[in-house]
């Protein structure tokens, strides 16, 4: 007779959910090393846009509300100073999503006062998303929530990411990656949430292609690990077909560099740069080509050392524009 | 009869170089937008630092000899607003080549006191630099110097970056990438140097596979792109058979994450991380480990735009280990 693996089938649901990083937030399931957790998870506006949503609806969201984490679980053996090691084992996108402008976040947010909002559709069938008309992101989703409760006492917000993870908005962290967070409470008390469905290094409108994703996670105890004192991963092989086709699709990319003594600054001004390319060759609004460096272009330092100035490049995939 | 596209060789010899940016140097050529010129570097030491060198050489290296610009190249037409178009065409490499670490340099300068030199035997029947037994990295030469003249008055240090290109080293300038810079000067007054023959995204120990180049690049002049305001890139598609040798002997990466709420601190967090990670999981030393994951490891801006914390990775390729 076949014996599966996992005989526990343990699910989180979306009413299991908080909106602060604390370790006084009581688990909603305890777990043993090892097992596997399904998480369905609501996006990062939690639920206040719909796929019917305007731009009015930037008018009254409420951030306070926003990237509810799913949890959180405790892991039977977890104690601080080890890891806690999380294989993303599958992730199940939505057949919509959302990126927005949202006035007062975002990288250049003083040069973008209105807000925008677009809803895409998502066809299930199709490896990517339609940004518009000749212009196809790749679909890479991840979390941009996992984190384990904060050692330190109080109540800290969903938004910045923590030495526990959090909104890590890594998009590194598909199917095939391995986080490992530094625990920090007995238990360690795991949760994650904020589903993307593309999102370029950055992030840098603020927003990615956000989604509502079912989650299936392996979560493990890695025992005596204190050096391990903030989130690091690892990433599959490029080797799987997939990895091939991508290769055969690539067509190089294109990247504009930001030059400051000031290495934020730097970042802003690549960013800036690579908008106004959009907007000269590509024929985009100003806003479309902020949104698009968001989901799909890729922040990069390119040098930190030649003093005082830095060196940052905004590049982005050519193989987005279809039909050229 | 078989004709020749460019009837013209040009030459710039290891003599023809200047240590300061300014618009007061004296092209040592000119030449017309679309001509191909060769160009014989020194290594960014301007040969202070030999394949007999050892840590010595460090105590007595005078900073302000290094990274010298060959030429300045006058470029008939070229005229401020314009860009110049610069494919890299062919670089040929060195058999040796330098890392090293220099008191009072690089992103984590306060932590590595001690000056260190390593010396690279690179055989150029190898596609791979080999950094010590089992470590081997892809060589993928570049000049991390490009630049023109600025149009302010003054003569600048060759150290940092500046909107007219200078010492970007950009890793990504490798063979079959088109770089664009701001034309501020009458002629434009192109230079470069500083051969790298590998770097990681951010050359955080400050110094890359460091070596003398021999560079083919065609230079031409665009006309009226006031709006390039910053050195911009175009990078080739990697269709080509080594893309596809590559994603084959691709074994993922591994990085380690920096959250703070400075950019900058964030950057040095995740180098830090990374460094304790070679030295925990692969035997070693700091410094060993600091110069490999300045000529491997990428910084990536993973997020910008959740305030107040940033998150920096450092990552690494997995495929430099061999025989793992």
């Amino acid at each position: 007779m076949k014996q599966s693996i996992n005989c526990k089938s343990i699910h989180i649901h979306r009413g299991q959910n908080h909106l602060k990083w604390s370790n006084r937030v009581a688990p909603v399931q305890t777990i043993n090393s090892g097992d596997i957790v399904h998480f369905d998870t609501i996006d990062g506006s939690n639920g206040q846009i719909t796929k019917h949503s305007t731009n009015d609806v930037i008018h009254t969201f409420d951030i306070s509300k926003a990237d509810p984490a799913f949890g959180p679980v405790y892991v039977n053996g977890a104690e601080p100073g080890d890891a806690l090691k999380i294989e993303i084992l599958e992730l199940e996108m939505s057949d919509w999503g959302w990126t927005a402008i949202v006035p007062g976040f975002g990288l250049l947010a003083d040069e973008f006062a209105e807000p925008v909002l677009k809803i895409w559709q998502l066809d299930p069938a199709l490896p990517y998303a339609v940004f518009k008309e000749g212009i196809h992101i790749p679909k890479r989703p991840f979390l941009g929530v996992m984190g384990v409760a904060p050692g330190m006492e109080g109540e800290f917000s969903m938004i910045p990411p923590l030495d526990t993870g959090g909104n890590l908005d890594c998009r590194y962290l598909t199917v095939g990656s391995t986080l490992y967070l530094p625990v920090q409470v007995t238990g360690a008390l795991f949760s994650c949430g904020d589903g993307h469905v593309a999102q370029g290094d950055g992030e840098v409108c603020g927003t990615a292609i956000e989604t509502s994703l079912k989650a299936t996670l392996r979560l493990s105890v890695v025992k005596n690990q204190p050096w391990i004192a903030a989130p690091q991963f690892q990433t599959p092989s490029r080797k799987a077909a997939v990895a091939a086709a991508e290769v055969e699709a690539d067509k190089g990319s294109y990247a504009a560099t930001g030059i400051d003594s000031d290495l934020l600054q730097a970042a802003r001004k690549a960013t800036r740069n690579l908008i106004q390319w959009l907007v000269n060759t590509k024929g985009l609004t100003r806003a479309e080509a902020y949104m698009l460096t968001s989901v799909a272009g890729d922040l990069k330092i390119t040098e930190i050392v030649d003093l005082p100035n830095y060196a940052v490049a905004m590049s982005l995939p050519l193989n987005i524009f279809v039909g050229e």
